[in-house]
């Protein structure tokens, strides 16, 4: 397993691609699964486009207007919001490993992605050969 | 692979992560994968926080305000609201084993998400060593 | 790893079950974990109910009432609506292998989902034994 670090200042898409990469390479893993997993409760795992920062902005934006903090929230943190879009957004991404590099779309990227900045963040990456 | 059963009683979480270490630990795997499925379209698994019970209550009335059920709904069983929640939460999730035990952050713990109670459930883990 | 080619021309599902088991036999893998990922980023893979034609139309305008084109959107290609949906459903489903077929509840079909047609797309199936 792979632990990796980052810190996030604002809400949205932090590109992870360059991290799953460097674990793939110390694997040493030509073929397999490669899973990317965010051991938090308000933020998590995503693939989405990498070619246009608006999708970053636009993404961010729906999450926040269809999710917002409704009033009758209990959660005395004040965060509540941020665990619904970690529940639907999802803890961990899988990604198929051919030719030791991760099998994604032309415009695709992983993200972390982030619900209640500022935050100190971990990810970790696990790889099964097969 | 291993099968648990669990009745419910009302929409939310229910906490299976004793469940999912019973699967590791009979399993004797030490390193590697484990997956946990919901075979129902109108629940799934989650993960999220474990240490305020306001969490759970505000996730499932979050996913209640935000999806409905729209009058528009033509499905005659009546609760497509269970299984739009269903797609959106997902059927399964996977967890880094390592040391024979899930990798998982201080405040996480994995959950069986009801969204059509009560209802008589099960839930599969599967272990790959790698 | 096998890939798949479809033709979209609505959204909504389209299932996918018949050629995922095509994947696990061709593997010859009895027992083990199998993979479905979409390489695009206004699609995504969903496990949903089979027997009613209206699920799949309900969680359709499901999705589309809940996130739509909202007026604030910046991205020039306009179907931002469509991105979102595919971080929500996410990009890809793992399903458990038993005695050779995908481990599905009665009621369970595995879809390929689509938020913008139409298109011409793919997935991929990645078979692990274990």
């Amino acid at each position: 397993m792979y632990k990796y670090s980052l810190e996030t200042d604002h809400k949205g898409f932090y590109r992870i691609t360059d991290k799953v990469e460097d674990a793939i390479n110390k694997s040493g893993v030509k073929e397999g699964l490669c899973f990317i997993f965010c051991p938090h409760t308000t933020a998590g795992i995503t693939i989405n486009e990498n070619a246009d920062i608006f999708v970053d902005k636009d993404v961010t934006l729906a999450l926040d207007k269809v999710f917002p903090r409704f009033k009758e929230f209990q959660h005395d943190e004040g965060n509540s919001d941020g665990h619904v879009k970690s529940s639907v957004i999802g803890a961990g991404e899988t990604i198929i490993i051919e030719n030791g590099k991760p099998v994604l779309g032309r415009w695709q990227d992983i993200y972390f992605m982030e619900f209640d900045p500022p935050r100190s963040r971990q990810f970790f990456v696990k790889i099964i050969e097969g």
